[in-house]
């Protein structure tokens, strides 16, 4: 297994499938964006965990060239530091085939479209580890061969790099001919480059590092979340973060003032931004499918202490009488309708977003910084919130709303903006 | 197989898994609320379709007191008019353990709590078939024990029975015990309460009878409904019937204007009432995991022509910036907040429930009767509708708005309403 | 819940999508036949362990008469010794109906068609325990009423109690009626028919009242079995217990020499007569799909150390040439065919079907006795093994032929026997 | 969709997980080694139909460089004739990254280390067939760049190529490094190789052909396969194929006489080799979980007369005391134990699997020709049956049992025999 989840019984389910037993369990590098499932597999396997040369606390460190063989296939490891310092990617040699390198897990150094963020080490390290990422990619997994398929530890959505492809399929020929930056001029480019990224740092990857350095705590099954009743929430009300999943028209038309707008989409990418890790976390479904996905998500970022899910959803919350709060959705064309000057539009898209197209009389401020920067929002105004979808819109507006301000979520997002014909401006890079 | 459903493929799977075969398919009665699968299920196996006394177009008549073997079980016909005038009861004897009746699938005749309703043949024969219901439960059901298990055909909320309890595991000597109809003086008071029952007839049961009747179309598999774009939509607006199946709250907040919100958890008992059946189907959901029992709650129904659902859901609506619209939803504790006289309350519950409880000043007509009524509803007024928790008033409240009226969703329903210290009157039945 | 089994996700999963928490754990009675998963749902749910008046080592006390208020639904204890010391029964009374209790768990007292057994304290103390138990039965259980729904905590093939029926749904009316242990005079009749019971008693009752009374070992998750390699099997092979779930003719026409053979279908109710507990277990299967199920069966009846399964099953064995062993599975009707007077019968049944019906010419050991009773059991001639239909006889067949006798397994058992014409002695109880 | 199979309800649950419509269905070739399923597909979802210039009596033809734009996606037809005269390939351009080619469906033009065959025209058209195949592949494929990902139409095991690799991942690169095919001199070399390459024609692929040239008949559903008594079985034996799908284990030890074994493992690959199209198919399995995996692999394969399966499997059979037949299951080192010289080694393995490794006293004849060739086997001697691990080894030991010989199947085949020291000769190609 390379870089596994905490929550592994898919893994076992499919080695028993395949008649196979989990031997080796690989980390490409100390990851940051979620808790790793190395000691949890391990627990469950007793497979050997290796990692580049970092102490983590568990496992052991594979050197560079090193090789591991299975059955016919031979992986090799291939040191990568660049993303953090102690990053690998590992080749793999099909043996039945030939001894060329077929394919290459590539972890965050390498991505369909992108490449690994290098401002882990903090602002004043960045272009150190660019550097060493420039040499890692076109000094080593550049001359592996065009016809080597690459399998990243990201697809597109995650924080780790950016611009990612919604595309999985790749390789070393098409990330050379089509991955931005590696047309860059050199190594001075790059790392230029690198320095003007400007990614915004999720709060919670200082949480998942020293988690994953530490050694994770073993997880055993998944939080059961049982359910709560109304009147049981409310009485620890001030203790809880009650975090809603529910679909943003379904969070807009009533709940729990107070709440954190999380739909399933954005739960994985977000919850870490805003949920603080130390109280207990309620949840509130629109049925009880939406739970299990909720539980997944959010142990694998590290909260484990999910108290439950509100019973009978809003429904009962309203049948006890129990405070509830909401704000309009609207879309684009009802802009037009009120042209009456008294509208504050926020953007609450990443810095990146911003930087490539926005409507000129947005403020911008990313949704993970809202509640630092919530100075900046009027208390006296309608503030229109403005991202792709309205998904992000939705938690914004739960954080506005929670901090005494006036949010209404332009569902349909920038998206809908340009199709209603409002202005827009397009940002060279 | 009793009275099998159109989606048949359960059955098979439960056959194969215990390596059974699917001989013979009974029918307790012509079933008025879904679409019956006999005819789907005969064509799979080839099982023969035996029903009472009725000409249905398709199987044959059996009689009362006919047998027919299956291993050591033997299935003993019972006729019993009253629901219909062909209903058919089946005894269960296990050789195994001895010749006594061990169990009986007691149709619409006896339910848990209830009895079928008696008034399906109009008002001018209630009391013709009530007497026949009284002498079948009196005179063929109670005399085959104290003891037997009974199976009806009808679970807690289903139409073609009143009151029926949640509780699924009964016998002859509970219901002997606590359903209140077996607790009568006699058939005379039997009938007069029948005479009094005042059930809603779901316009639905005209067609499903005649479909029935007639033999079902068969269904092969589930539809497909595909994701339609909003643009494609918008331009067969017209023509479709715009189901949305999202909770409550979504619906509120925003909604394709004209769509009938039909909560998933209601679907299936009050589609029937609304959707009309010579338009294509367009659903509207939250996230593609209700899709599937959506459509399958309309083939059940009797809606084959499912023409699809808006790919991307309401963010994509309001992405390409088409018409919408929303209402509030309240919780009780918002009444007392605005008790300026102007709120007009509309209770949307059946005539039995709206006959055991309801809030003094409300106006009552049963959400299945409000297009033909509407007008009975004021125009000028802001409409709080009362149901049990929000779900059939989210319905209601859908077709006051397609209609220009002003609804307020009261969610939580009537329970709010007693918590929040409104005044309520309990009726004397 | 009542009477919890270790491998307990589907319990939360139940409890998830009904909205529903776990709030209370009761057992009917000290378990001797698996081991219980009170301590695992615990662990999970927080819920509260009720027992009866016994020192469980875990749990509470529950005394009789105490009600438990669930909803609508009130639970009340009832003490019912006879079974053991302790045994509780849990009436039902569902005040949405009324107040008359609806339902009973009946643990091992009342079965359907039988009563629980009252040899577990010995033989010395039969007559004690059945007197109790007829009181249990005849002055708490019956009185309850002819209507009231039981729900045993054993159904057909459990070895807690003889004769139950094949049917799961029973009342206590359909007992009196056809239950041929509530047909005796008196206590005096009931007693006597209790001394001559015979039951067989499995070596692994002990370790799991052991298991039991101590507190379960926390199980986590099922254990992995992950595939060991043919060499590596034969390398450890003095150290395992090798457990072989195939087919009863997958299994005569090769297996590892010393394995048991269990095919699924028994081992539950088997495996823990005969598979060692200080063993590690190795299983053999006919594919992956057989793993999940054995592993349950061996975990519930309190075999967790699972070291693996046999990877690549038999033909990989076959492909390393190691050792195998055979033996031929025959039909009745190859009997006939070879009357030459050599062949020893062998009856593996219970001795109380050996009193039901057998072949005259048969000797009889109950195959969970055949270790300790191997001598009776000829070297120099084939032993044709006889059981009900083939399955039992293969466990039989794989201990004789470790044993350096030559097995021959009917298929198709004793209905084959008849069918084939042989002679047969029906006994007279 | 891309050459969709024929029980196809998993495309639309991916569909509709991912909410998208299924527009155009692809075929790279006429398929000769399954029933397509486009034609039920089409039914279902009401998709266009593409295939090469081919009158395929459905659909349309797609011609060279003709594209579709699917979202960001773009298809882009190449005519790549040689395995059949219209082959198509489709070549993948995202433009989400640009306009490179990023992969390409090859169909059986270009496997995985193989190429497609060209003899499906009969030996007469093999040079022109291949020379074109030579074209196709050096002149349109490989010039879409080495780092373009490939998604052939087989993997490992299929009939239409040979030695296609285990691994599924490949490119265009990896192909001309490592493909044995794509290594050769130039077109002359490469169609001598051809003309050798001497591959078996499964007598089912001219059925397939007709099959999908004339359109498929649509499956609706899967057959039920229901349960058959064996006393039934056996009053129709005569006229059914009887399928048996147990392990070759269970398979040797009874098995109904002239009963055709196929593992599930083997029997997608080898049905159509012997299991004749014109009559009704019974399956005898080890337990319900293998029907439905038995059902899908005939389906595919063109039998939709499955008239049911073995109610209670074998052990029924005996117990009806029906006639059966069984056979030995050899590890190869019993044969140094017998080395009396009366065992005729019969190697049944592909001629090309022949021609690399042999036992050198074996007898050649592929399973699929035996029962054609049936007279170059001995009845007066024990036939020691070799193939890989004994799966193909079952099927062929049911034909030469059903045709009055003798065999021993030898599990583990040839890895048995070399580690069992037992000589072999390696053949120079």
């Amino acid at each position: 297994m390379i870089d596994p989840r905490r929550d592994c019984e898919t893994y076992l389910d499919i080695a028993r499938e395949n008649d196979m037993v989990i031997t080796h369990i690989l980390e490409t590098h100390r990851n940051e964006d979620y808790v790793t499932g190395s000691a949890e597999l391990q627990a469950l396997t007793g497979a050997r965990i290796l990692h580049g040369d970092l102490d983590f606390g568990y496992g052991a460190t594979i050197t560079d060239g090193r090789e591991i063989e299975l059955g016919s296939i031979v992986l090799r490891a291939i040191s990568t530091p660049g993303h953090t310092p102690e990053s690998m990617c590992y080749g793999i040699v099909d043996r039945e085939g030939g001894l060329e390198t077929v394919g290459a897990f590539t972890g965050d150094t390498l991505l369909v479209g992108g490449v690994g963020r290098t401002d882990l080490l903090g602002p004043e390290n960045i272009e150190e580890m660019s550097a060493m990422q420039y040499d890692s990619i076109f000094g080593r997994l550049l001359p592996l061969g065009d016809g080597v398929v690459i399998f990243p530890a990201h697809g597109a959505g995650s924080v780790c790099g950016s611009n990612i492809a919604s595309r999985e399929d790749s390789t070393i020929g098409l990330e050379k001919a089509q991955n931005p930056w590696l047309q860059v001029g050199g190594k001075e480019e790059f790392i230029a480059l690198k320095r003007n990224e400007m990614l915004e740092r999720p709060y919670y990857f200082d949480r998942m590092e020293e988690v994953n350095l530490k050694g994770q705590p073993l997880l055993g099954r998944l939080p059961v979340a049982p359910p709560v009743r109304a009147e049981d929430v409310w009485r620890s009300y001030g203790d809880l973060a009650i975090v809603d999943v529910r679909s943003p028209t379904s969070y807009a038309a009533s709940h729990i003032p107070g709440s954190i707008s999380l739909p399933l989409e954005i739960l994985p990418h977000y919850g870490g931004w805003i949920v603080p890790y130390d109280r207990p976390v309620l949840l509130v479904t629109d049925g009880q499918e939406q739970l299990a996905p909720s539980i997944r998500a959010l142990v694998r970022t590290g909260y484990d202490d999910i108290w439950g899910h509100l019973q009978g959803g809003m429904v009962a919350w309203h049948a006890a009488t129990l405070p509830t709060s909401s704000f309009p959705v609207w879309s684009a064309s009802a802009i037009g309708e009120r042209k009456d000057g008294d509208l504050f539009y926020l953007d609450i898209r990443m810095g990146k977003e911003w930087n490539e197209v926005r409507a000129p009389d947005a403020h911008h401020i990313f949704v993970g910084h809202l509640p630092s920067r919530i100075d900046e929002v009027p208390g006296d105004r309608d503030i229109v919130i403005l991202c792709s979808t309205g998904m992000r819109g939705s938690l914004a507006a739960s954080i506005l709303k929670a901090r005494g301000r006036s949010p209404i979520n332009l569902l349909g997002g920038l998206t809908g903006w340009m199709r209603a014909g409002l202005p827009i401006s397009y940002i060279s890079m």
